[in-house]
């Protein structure tokens, strides 16, 4: 992907200075998300569906079960997908200069079915892995039948575009002497204790995704 | 709103025993968000985009600056908003069983505009007060002119569906001796210690949000 804005409907232009369209950027933002939100036109309206998501190279993928409204509308058509990552709530001393601090993607193009069953199978590998570092071969593998009611798609990743805020607040220079708290509450997704399934013998708790917080 | 699907387009098919279509479960999911995901039909494409939001009453509230491409978009034609709340990672004995626990909302419809300044204001207070509770009185309120160059758009929030996962890990029996853990990784947006503006004097700190984690 090239560092400038890959077509016109990807181009960032309400506050600009905030726009990244490199690779390195992209995949930051992706690889730190579990969900996206896609949005597609279906029977004469316009929905956008959260769902599960990965990256491998330069697609996105998702998945989903087969006669799906989502799975049939994104083989049919283009879409778009966003993904956000909320960072901080910015807190001006004026009520117009409040802001938020976050990581957003929004691509654009068409979804590709995975058609052959040992691609969807190590996608769905690299899914677990991603949701788990190293989990993949240690979980039980799909059988033929739920690989078979498991639709893979994924999308290149070559119209996109990236939003950044990670910085303080911007009050005017006339707001700086008014007497209240300014500044930034930062915000993470976090992981707390692991809650084990109540059948789960004595197994070593399972690695967290590198990027996601561990809390209390 | 009704307890049952309020419309074809907003009923959940796949997994309809996660399917909320009350009040309480939706304002419950609106209340605990601060961005949403806007989708939206413009100049032969679809687009779906984060922005701020907030709840009063039986409306959701975006906002944003005079002359953007959504705020445009959105006074011509119907909408779809998206929500979601990543609340935990199910991590099954089988790789088909890995799942995520969430909160969703999905809403249809089209924004309307507030016109009256003060109704304008009015909402962007309980905007600020959103993000930090009893904080409105306290910062610089907006100017004519700020208020006059932002849209505030408001959705009624007649034709929505909540969809919520919070339970465990749901192995087949045949599963349930493979040798690995399993459970759920519970997931938080969690509040970091607050950073202060560097020219900020010695102001009591804010109040977080209902529902926000406070973490380290």
């Amino acid at each position: 992907m090239p560092c400038t804005a890959p077509s016109p409907r990807s181009t960032i232009k309400r506050k600009s200075q905030r726009a990244h369209y490199d690779s390195a950027s992209l995949h930051a933002v992706l690889d730190a998300a579990f969900v996206c939100h896609v949005a597609f036109a279906d029977a004469g309206s316009i929905h956008t569906i959260p769902t599960a998501c990965w990256r491998q190279g330069e697609h996105l993928y998702i998945h989903g079960a087969h006669r799906g409204r989502m799975m049939e509308a994104l083989l049919a058509g283009e879409c778009c997908v966003s993904i956000t990552h909320l960072d901080g709530l910015v807190l001006a001393r004026s009520a117009f200069h409040h802001s938020m601090n976050y990581r957003s993607a929004v691509l654009y193009g068409r979804f590709e079915p995975l058609d052959d069953p040992s691609a969807k199978a190590a996608s769905l590998a690299a899914f677990v892995d991603h949701v788990s570092p190293g989990r993949s071969p240690q979980v039980r593998a799909p059988t033929p039948a739920e690989l078979a009611g498991t639709v893979v798609l994924r999308m290149v990743l070559t119209e996109a575009a990236v939003k950044i805020r990670n910085w303080g607040v911007e009050d005017a220079p006339d707001d700086l002497g008014h007497p209240v708290w300014a500044g930034v509450i930062p915000l993470a997704l976090t992981a707390c204790a692991p809650e084990p399934d109540t059948l789960c013998g004595a197994h070593p708790q399972p690695a967290l995704p590198a990027g996601l917080k561990a809390g209390a």
